[in-house]
């Protein structure tokens, strides 16, 4: 790997962002995120637009408080108004407010948005780039320039597009980003672009893609090579419409495939913990098939991958999966065969050799399973107890004998009581208890530990983590099949569970159960019932 | 546009794409995919490997009956096995077996591959390209050869590389297709490899993409550019760990960016309904941050963008979205301010002028909702009702007196019988019904419907079409919360509602009294009730 290079990452995500649908962020989050940002090595976080939500202007306050180790906070917003002095102007003035050292303020580089959305003259908005950037200046801040819309804008009026990037110099702007903000941009176009702005223009350049066309990361890396000091993105390429360049690609890819590392080696181990965190921060389901730091990244589900992978990871992973923490998986399924389920087996400390007699039955199990919903990946502890009960290796700690759960909500606005009843056999003991609950899955999980924990104590450091419902058929309406996962731990471990039916009441219970049980084969016997120690082979 | 080009689009979703995580395609799905792959155009259609998976050998004897319109099937497989024979190989011979006038087989490329996965010798490995190409040319085929591994196989060797290539040239393949397997390989790469490959190959070539490195479709578009015949894909870049390239990107990418249109003016506005039809049989959810086709690819939340694209929907949009069969969409959100808002609202039949005094009030309500986990993108009907409620305008068609839900399950492997209990007050009338479902919210939905039935007889037509739930918090296991998301439909219109609770039942109820309250808007009151229209404004 070569010496660290001079780019500098500059991190939008609590900005461009939070402009994604589906995400809202509260300044707690933002404050969670900016750190776990310069914990990466970000050289820039642009925090937010405190002329355009109240809420921004909270965080900058908060965060005079937190103390950053690499990175810098930047505020964001637009040029001052037309027809208005940089004093009076309420924007500008929250960004002075904001109390950063560096400040980005965007201007209009297409002839269109000039004329049509900002409703100006072609000579007032570069007058209003200058103005606002030399006010800033003056105020004794650092300036970066967004050009928006510059590659539209450029393919529209050349001439005047560059015109406004000499404002941006004129003013005093210490960087120039070049953003492709409807993100419909091609390679090869900001390979051919980017030449003739180099040639016009002496401030440092900086590159802001979109996704619109599929090729933000390219467009991005396409920039680097032309010598662009700068990248702006954001984590999971989160952002407006289809979102902006993913910096977890980006980052990847100039360590990995370009030798152009942004820090020293190993920081990027930190980069699918960074992703996760940002995904469970911003309530997005992670997209397992995000390059480098996604699940399915680096797993494997065709027979001969499987293979070869075992004998040479090499063969089908083009990087190291360590290199950005993720790992190699191996999927079940018909494509991976007797290799991969003799290969899954052995991960549970349950070898068997790809000869056994019993396999063909697991196989056809396993299929008859997915057929109807389940599946695995992510369900290791009802893969285990279907794999040994398909053997003929497991004995249940317990024996379900009644369960009735109650959901009872008097007039329209009341929130409902939810209460389960259980009754189960362990041994020859029955027990039978009652408990309440959020809601029907939780009255029943309560009733069940209660039930359990005088005969398994160890069950009480058994901690729920998370519980997801999957609709799987999309055509039935409320009867829908759902499958439902369940992730438990204890101090030690975790592990996950699934259960599917057309009744949310049944899967929810298939996986708490298992849950349960694949907690208790780890433990040895203990506890008051000797019975139980009888029955078990 | 340009004259529709000489371009080759090969789509292997039902092979490559089969290998994707969580996906699974029954014979029947195939087939419904196929069809569909026809209707849209795509040139070959390769339906899987038949000496690999039993399900694919039925798949093509399916097919013989199914008339196909533009696109020719293909079966997939490998080259014969060292010290084998081609007339007594398995995989050659359920290739034949397969019964389609065209055959693609892989081969390696890449020494690495020949020694360490398939462990043969160099020699060897070109005879048996060759050789299994010619059998199968011998036998009447049409023979397109897939390269595995090209690239890395030319990084590592070029030379080898190149033979391989002339080895399938040599037994008679009519395409060569350079294979980027693990998805590695920068656009940049692309360009130069390429170069080199056409002096040396007469062959046309054709490229089949991997998104490891975030650059599959960057590296298509960049051998298109470099004169490949032949591009290969799925769609929604369904496939193996991080995927295949997207042909929705390459194909929109091809005709809005390029002027390089595979069909004539308009075929893409199919592109949207391919993506989703294809998610759905797959089961999964659509991304849709998904360029050109996702639900977010169109969907604008900054009020400077929502109110520039009021005014030229090209200032935030780089094609009509029409073009791919997606739409414009304003989201709503505290970014989205007073001019989403007014908007969203005429789009209801609610005009409301950007001044209306109650506007903040509305604002403030629906960021509150957005708080506590609500979302009204896609659950219109509860929007409107919310709307009306907060402006004063909303007289509830029923009240709940009481609801109760049961669920019982004796012994472990009985199916729970599920139970809902409801009283509702119409007017002065009390009505109060029983009824059984699949689970608790389909007991729930057949017990109201049954209750409302009486006094609202048009609610006979409504159907619920999809019932979605979404675990809000990541960090509580079954004490979570949940939002659940209803599709309602009667045979003119579909609406979305949604309810909000840590109680999955109290959720439910939310979105499923939304969706009966929202169909009893649009109808005139009428039915046995008479108090109930003296009770209404």
């Amino acid at each position: 790997m070569a010496d660290v290079s001079q780019l500098e990452i500059y991190d939008t995500t609590l900005r461009d962002g939070a402009q994604a649908e589906d995400v809202s962020f509260s300044v707690e989050d933002k404050v969670r995120i900016a750190q776990k940002l310069d914990e990466l090595g970000v050289h820039f976080i642009e925090g937010g637009w405190p002329g355009a939500n109240p809420r921004d202007i909270e965080l900058f306050q908060a965060m005079r408080a937190i103390p950053l180790h690499q990175a810098t906070m930047v505020a964001f917003g637009s040029t001052r108004k037309a027809n208005q002095s940089a004093d009076a102007d309420a924007n500008l003035q929250s960004l002075l407010a904001a109390g950063t050292s560096i400040i980005t303020i965007f201007g209009k580089s297409w002839v269109l948005h000039v004329t049509e959305a900002l409703g100006t003259s072609l000579d007032e908005n570069l007058e209003l780039i200058r103005d606002s950037i030399a006010y800033l200046r003056a105020h004794g801040k650092r300036v970066f320039f967004d050009a928006e819309h510059f590659f539209d804008g450029f393919k529209a009026d050349a001439g005047y597009a560059l015109k406004t990037l000499q404002a941006a110099a004129d003013g005093g702007a210490e960087r120039i980003i070049l953003c492709d903000t409807n993100g419909g941009t091609m390679p090869w176009e900001i390979e051919s672009i980017w030449g003739q702005v180099k040639r016009a223009c002496q401030v440092p350049l900086g590159i802001h893609a979109h996704n619109d066309a599929d090729m933000a990361v390219a467009n991005t890396l396409m920039a680097v090579l032309q010598g662009a000091r700068q990248v702006q993105g954001t984590i999971n390429g989160i952002g407006e419409r289809c979102g902006n360049v993913n910096l977890c690609s980006v980052l990847a890819n100039l360590a990995f495939k370009m030798n152009i590392p942004v820090w020293e080696e190993g920081r990027l181990r930190q980069l699918r913990s960074v992703s996760n965190f940002v995904s469970e921060i911003a309530n997005l389901t992670p997209n397992k098939r995000q390059p480098y730091v996604g699940d399915a990244a680096f797993a494997h589900k065709g027979g001969i991958h499987i293979h070869a992978v075992q004998k040479n990871a090499h063969t089908y992973e083009h990087v190291n999966p360590e290199s950005v923490g993720n790992r190699q998986r191996v999927l079940l399924s018909d494509h991976s065969g007797r290799s991969g389920m003799a290969r899954k087996m052995e991960s549970f400390g349950l070898s068997m050799s790809k000869d056994h007699p019993r396999l063909p039955e697991l196989l056809a199990r396993l299929k008859d399973l997915e057929r109807d919903g389940y599946q695995f990946e992510g369900a290791e502890g009802s893969f285990e107890l279907m794999v040994r009960e398909t053997m003929g290796m497991h004995h249940p700690s317990f024996e379900l004998l009644d369960l009735r759960v109650n959901v009872e909500k008097r007039h329209a606005m009341e929130t409902p009581v939810a209460e389960a009843t259980i009754k189960i056999r362990v041994g020859t003991v029955v027990e039978q208890t009652t408990a309440t609950g959020d809601g029907p899955v939780n009255a029943i999980d309560n009733a069940l530990r209660h039930a359990l924990e005088t005969f398994y104590p160890e069950l009480r450091e058994v901690r729920l983590l998370d519980y997801k419902v999957r609709v799987l058929a999309g055509s039935h309406g409320t009867a829908s099949r759902v499958r439902v996962l369940i992730e438990s731990g204890d101090h030690k471990r975790t592990w996950g569970t699934v259960g599917v039916s057309e009744n949310i009441i049944e899967a929810s219970w298939q996986a708490l159960a298992d849950s349960i049980e694949y907690k208790l084969l780890r433990v040895p016997a203990q506890g008051a019932v000797e019975e139980r120690k009888g029955e078990r082979v």
